[in-house]
């Protein structure tokens, strides 16, 4: 399992866009983004209080003040109309522009009114006290966000401080989504004729691929029929930077999946078959360089598997190297879990107190799945885990 | 800090409105949605093999097989046109609707064809094995989804199985962003004149909000002037779910903002300083039914505050009562981290290889917030941790 995935990497990237600052939150950025200017690009008071020269404070104590003349007052966002001269100091509120002459700031609180015009410091400060310096966020040329990891809101902030308005990221990875199944029919089928099921895997897979920054185009269901299939995977490729079909469940609807893929065109199929549960009938292919997922029939498996196969892939087309992490939580296994070595099994769990609790449930049932807080991976060398471990649980969001 | 902040609870909540289950990822359910119908609706064949009375395969083995009469087989998606008689089998593929008199399906692999029209059956199988009932995966009027979780992606897919293609979630809380300061200017403003700066928390404060399932609503900067400053906020207030102030640094324009609120009308001011850092000057009150967050005026603190003060509240007013989890990390220490008993500190940390590194600088700078993996908190009862203390952090993504 880990080895058939860990070998299956698609060359194929998405090619830069540029989008705007406010739309970039969780894009992913093609390049390291440098910074135009410095930052804050002008040396800044961190404080309330008075610029100064800082040798015309040494020395001084409460015991012992200091005196200055104050000759003026910086105004925010304004260039100082006034320098600091030995002996006197200029009154500065926290974020204005240190004035020529100043080297440092003077917290107000250490400071009174002599007399007007003049201040008593009591306190001493160091060059450099009080201040920002002019590319003390960031030197000219430095890089502000690397490429490949997702913008947090903190990232945009960057950018916007460095006029920074738009930015080159990679395109969204266009996710063509296909569902096959006689049974199956669209979730809009409001009257179900016996033997029918509503198509319930396309817009969960659409809603992770979209929580992982693709772009999802759910293209509908597919009856078992191999030239149609093979027809509708063949206009996916066309447009497509992944294909994923979640195919018939029984022996028969997987097997005309894999001779469709087969027919598309080279390299072919790269695994069918890994050894996950559940998901065992996962298949892996690529075709003209478009990667192709073929997902287990029921909704419950294919979600399972498309989150631990699937999504890292669309991350990947979309040229992010450093996934954001997922929300996990370390609990205490409420009971035994049985697993054969050799496989991986994705056990589903609610978590309440710190304590793990299995859902069983047939791999047909979504209810599982939509009652689990979270899951736990078996690992492939287990043949099990005790009740009382403990198990690191991936917890969904 | 704290007790400030758990005593905040408006009681503001967005109303519902009905949105198509293909956009529905993430939002939050005003009321449960109950299952109309039972799932999957009739009883299915979990694998391949035949549908059978239970009773005729009881004691058969390798070396006594049964016999039974293969009298149709079942379809995906049709109903079946052959009931299961004592004596008799009906081939089943995996999904396939369980024909009339069958209570048991029997894996084709502990099966096989005996002579045209009859296989031979090698092991037993109880009733209900290899079936799903009809309403095993929800019975009628069962909830399918909470109210006040996110939606994830296999309840999408729940409520598609049920046929539900449209939910009725919590409006987004419409969150007004305005920024203060003379000195702040667009973060298209390509040259800045001396003393300006761009106004780099805007953007990150709306990307935080959309990511936390609030609308935000940027409005623009305003001039350190109270007239204008009250006619702004008082504006903002129409419309919106909460109004988010990054008010001036120095002194005096957090107080023009406090005073700014305390003009707007009742209940006014809940509390102006919190016991936090970087934060200290953030200020939290309601006027007229809307939730105001007063920030501090550099964007570092801004983010820092807002994260742990504005984006629980706007998951409240938008109805959230199960917020997914962050993730987070445990780690050691890399170096003591210094704190002041009775306030909370909120240090930036990168983590690598379990260790977490405290990334200092002054709260000015936005590049100690771009260059931290997470931050960890120290708490308001602690003087301080230790270097080789295992800490909770909590990672940006």
């Amino acid at each position: 399992m880990a080895q058939a995935l860990a070998g299956f990497r698609p060359a194929r990237r998405t090619p830069p866009e540029t989008v705007p600052l406010a739309g970039a939150l969780d894009r992913v950025p093609a390049v390291p983004v440098a910074a135009p200017e410095a930052l804050p690009g002008f040396a800044r008071s961190t404080v309330d209080g008075y610029a100064v020269r800082a040798a015309d404070t040494y020395g001084v104590s409460d015991g012992l003040p200091g005196y200055l003349d104050v000759t003026g007052a910086v105004r925010m966002g304004a260039e100082p109309d006034v320098a600091v001269r030995p002996g006197t100091a200029v009154s500065m509120p926290t974020g204005g522009m240190l004035p020529p002459g100043a080297d440092a700031v003077v917290m107000v609180e250490y400071t009174q009114e002599a007399m007007p015009g003049t201040i008593e410091v009591v306190r001493p400060v160091a060059p450099g006290e009080g201040v920002v310096r002019a590319d003390e966020d960031a030197a000219p040329g430095a890089d502000l966000v690397p490429a490949g990891r997702p913008l947090r809101a903190q990232d945009l902030g960057m950018l916007a401080a460095a006029g920074v308005t738009a930015v080159a990221v990679h395109a969204r990875p266009r996710v063509t989504i296909l569902s096959t199944g006689d049974e199956v029919v669209p979730p809009g089928t409001a009257a179900l004729r016996p033997g029918q099921v509503r198509d319930a895997t396309s817009v969960a897979l659409a809603a992770l691929v979209a929580g992982a920054g693709g772009d999802p185009v759910p293209c509908g269901i597919i009856p078992d029929d191999a030239d149609r299939l093979e027809a509708a995977l063949r206009a996916a490729l066309d447009g497509s930077d992944l294909v994923v079909i979640s195919a018939g469940s029984s022996v028969g609807a997987r097997d005309e999946t894999a001779a469709a893929v087969r027919r598309l065109g080279p390299p072919g199929i790269w695994c069918h078959g890994l050894a996950i549960r559940p998901g065992k009938p996962t298949l892996l292919a690529e075709c003209d360089g478009v990667p192709i997922i073929g997902l287990p029939g029921n909704p419950r498996s294919a979600l399972v598997v498309f989150r631990l196969v699937g999504l890292p892939l669309v991350r990947l087309i979309g040229g992010c190297t450093a996934p954001p992490a997922e929300p996990a939580v370390r609990a205490r296994l409420a009971r035994d879990v049985a697993s054969a070595a050799g496989r991986l099994d994705v056990v589903q769990v609610r978590v309440c107190d710190g304590v793990a609790s299995p859902v069983f449930g047939l791999s047909a049932l979504l209810s599982v799945l939509t009652a689990a807080d979270g899951y736990l991976i078996v690992p492939e060398e287990a043949t099990g885990l005790d009740a009382g471990t403990d198990v690191d649980v991936t917890l969904y969001r």
